[in-house]
């Protein structure tokens, strides 16, 4: 187990600005989180990274980004709406509802009563009606899982972008479950963002390229900042592996609550592709696919070494993004003791994913000149566009430091006096690790900066 | 009137990967779009620039992701469950339903009959159930704003960065509208982004700010690269003004369907923080709110001048993604007939938001050294972080030039046998709008790569 507790990080978040309770106003929506002012920017940070990385970098890779609504009959033909359900158990005494498997000893969670009603399916699926008619027909369901729109969109991405195998569709975007027992922070929530990669590939090589990304993956998450003590791979056995999974591969990670999936790698085979297709019995589909009659495509492509057109085998890495923030934060926070007896919290966070590269401080606030100087150089730095830079005038120098040591600012910048009145104006920067200070001229703080907070280029 | 068809920008963001009918593979879903491989790059950019300019520039704003699913109370309290709705019609003949004000002649747009019902109210709120019971106090909607999470974070915000007045919250997010006749293509569609900012000022400001607001928004999105004669200012007049709003100005942009709202400017008064706060009695609320007995939080601030605690206005500049991203692509579309009497179509858009910057060309495929060197300047401009490099060896070069016209990459490097034979080795740049080419050392184009490509930074 990790030596932080969940308590802890959740008053940070919520006394620094990261995360909030959902609708908390109103006493709150359970499962349901808001990101504030530092939450929003490393989210977007860890999305950007992710992007550049997957989609970016590679020559193999194309974006996308789907809607949430979604078709019913997307979500008959996947098997979501047979099978995407927990068993659930009523406690008769208590009037609780509960998954089945969370009840030890036949006894309700709640109460201790054993008067419970036999288990019963209950899916997880947010459904809506679109559309001014509220029918069956008309119902729609907020995606479970951004894969999906991957999968329908596959021929209209393959005609635009004219792809050969192997190569991948990557989406960012929010997903919705109706958790029963949403817990343990923004690790089980009922609305989420997946950052999801479905990697298309001749059956022939499915073993390896499902290899070549679990590492991938596996390493991407290290280079993100997190100790490689903290992460593990799991195989999922037997009763573990989803209907449509001949092996996955789980990237676990030691949250305070224990080590727990932070990221799936999945071979669908030709499971997704195969139940989405139209003419499926004129295809060799190896998945044990439902009949598809409402299909207008045909998912499947011509290649010069097969002689029958090939539904492509899928390895999906799909990773919780509120998990990988969740996961950054824990493995950041550090506690040391100074040598005055003080305790000193600090996020040693990446700094390309740190909420905020820089503060700006100026050390007197009615001080025109201080003030001027402090607010061009905020802007100076900000034009170079590696990320938010504070302007910081709120308390004082002491606070200031310690705010930004507990929100992973990698360094503060103060102006002072002597900044406004030598011939070769300088400012005091302090590293947010090591608490050092040093004297750094204007000029090599604006042309070094990336290289000064420890960005690569 | 626009002199571009809408039928002209759907049919390339079809066969070029911008944009999707969503669900497609089954038929659609109505007013729902998928964003392609090239759609989610010009979203992306779009985005970031936006949250660049409103959030990182300055120093009066922070950053709120808050989420789509939304507490009853909050949709109560802010008027949309009474009031959010459309007066219907159904056509007792064909049995369509249709918005009352879309009726001429007091026929059926549909059938011409004129034996139609008396209107009725239909909400357009998207509506769900969280949690395992589906009963009415399970009720929750998918925001049909982002605005709201802002308001009923106001506290949360406050409290975590001790903001004075005037300062903004600003948030970028998915919002829903069960619109009855979606139409215009992405322009009026169920499941949409917004990008807005609430800024709460003293009362005595209020008007100072919102022309502020309505001047800056205009400007960014010439800016964009919007050409001026194609936008408008509108001011809402009496009936057309929401029973919230103090004043309105709408940005209209010419669309192929003549001049419409590109983005809002209203001066929303104190009605939303007012509408959300407990001891509503207590506050001079100028605007006329619900009583709101459910609400656990003060919306209010103290500040020096003011003797009492004071419920902030807002000004609210508020942009529909979908709408921009139609209004960039409709303003960027190019035709021009060359020499040989050939049409060319380019997107001559802003450098900073094209979806690719630029296509790097090996000009012989079957040549290692040439797909090696061309791979490698790839992977070099990559890296410099500017967006989306294109590796591109489909189909010749004249193919590789039209294509990329057509999605707006401001310039095609190629790589030839002078590239690989040469001691001081050179490429070609093409440019998109000029269709210039030049021949310029590997060494500058790398380090001039932002410059070349028009890029200000």
């Amino acid at each position: 187990m990790s030596k932080i507790s969940m308590e802890t990080i959740i008053s940070l978040c919520k006394r620094r600005g990261f995360i909030f309770q959902g609708s908390e106003l109103y006493g709150g929506l359970q499962g349901i989180y808001d990101f504030g002012p530092l939450g929003v920017e490393l989210k977007n940070n860890l999305k950007q990274a992710w992007w550049r990385d997957i989609v970016h970098a590679r020559d193999d890779v194309e974006g996308l980004d789907s809607s949430i609504l979604t078709h019913k009959q997307t979500l008959k033909q996947s098997g979501h709406v047979d099978t995407f359900s927990d068993p659930m158990v009523d406690c008769r005494s208590c009037k609780q509802r509960m998954r089945a498997d969370h009840i030890k000893d036949k006894k309700c969670m709640f109460c201790g009563s054993t008067d419970l009603t036999e288990p019963r399916d209950f899916n997880l699926m947010f459904e809506t009606h679109y559309g001014p008619i509220q029918s069956d027909e008309h119902v729609a369901y907020l995606r479970p899982e951004t894969a999906q729109g991957i999968f329908t969109n596959f021929k209209n991405v393959m005609d635009a972008t004219s792809r050969k195998l192997p190569f991948g569709i990557a989406q960012i975007g929010k997903a919705f479950r109706n958790e029963i027992t949403p817990r343990n922070f923004i690790f089980r929530v009922r609305e989420f963002e997946q950052m999801e990669l479905e990697f298309f590939v001749h059956p022939s090589q499915d073993d390896n390229w499902h290899q070549y990304w679990v590492k991938n993956r596996l390493d991407w998450w290290v280079n993100q900042g997190i100790h490689p003590d903290h992460l593990k791979l799991e195989e999922q056995k037997g009763d573990e592996l989803s209907h449509y999974s001949k092996a996955t591969t789980d990237i676990l990670y030691e949250f305070p609550h224990g080590f727990e999936e932070l990221e799936g790698i999945a071979n669908r085979t030709d499971y997704d592709l195969g139940s989405h297709t139209k003419q499926q019995s004129e295809l060799n589909i190896t998945a044990n696919v439902k009949e598809n009659a409402a299909s207008t495509q045909r998912l499947a492509i011509k290649s010069p070494q097969d002689p029958q057109p090939l539904v492509p085998y899928v390895i999906e890495p799909s990773a919780g993004l509120e998990r990988g923030v969740l996961a950054i934060l824990v493995d950041a926070y550090q506690e040391e003791t100074l040598d005055d007896g003080q305790k000193r919290v600090f996020l040693k966070i990446k700094p390309a994913l740190a909420p905020i590269k820089a503060a700006v401080i100026p050390l007197a606030k009615n001080k025109a000149e201080i003030v001027e100087l402090a607010q061009s150089i905020k802007q100076k730095l900000q034009k170079i566009g590696l990320g938010r830079i504070k302007y910081e005038d709120t308390g004082n120098i002491g606070k200031a430091y310690r705010r930004h040591d507990e929100i992973g600012t990698p360094i503060c910048i103060t102006v002072d006096f002597e900044s406004i009145e030598s011939s070769e104006p300088s400012v005091t920067i302090r590293y947010r690790d090591s608490r050092e200070q040093k004297r750094i001229l204007i000029e090599d703080l604006i042309n070094q900066f990336g290289q000064l907070i420890g960005l690569n280029n």
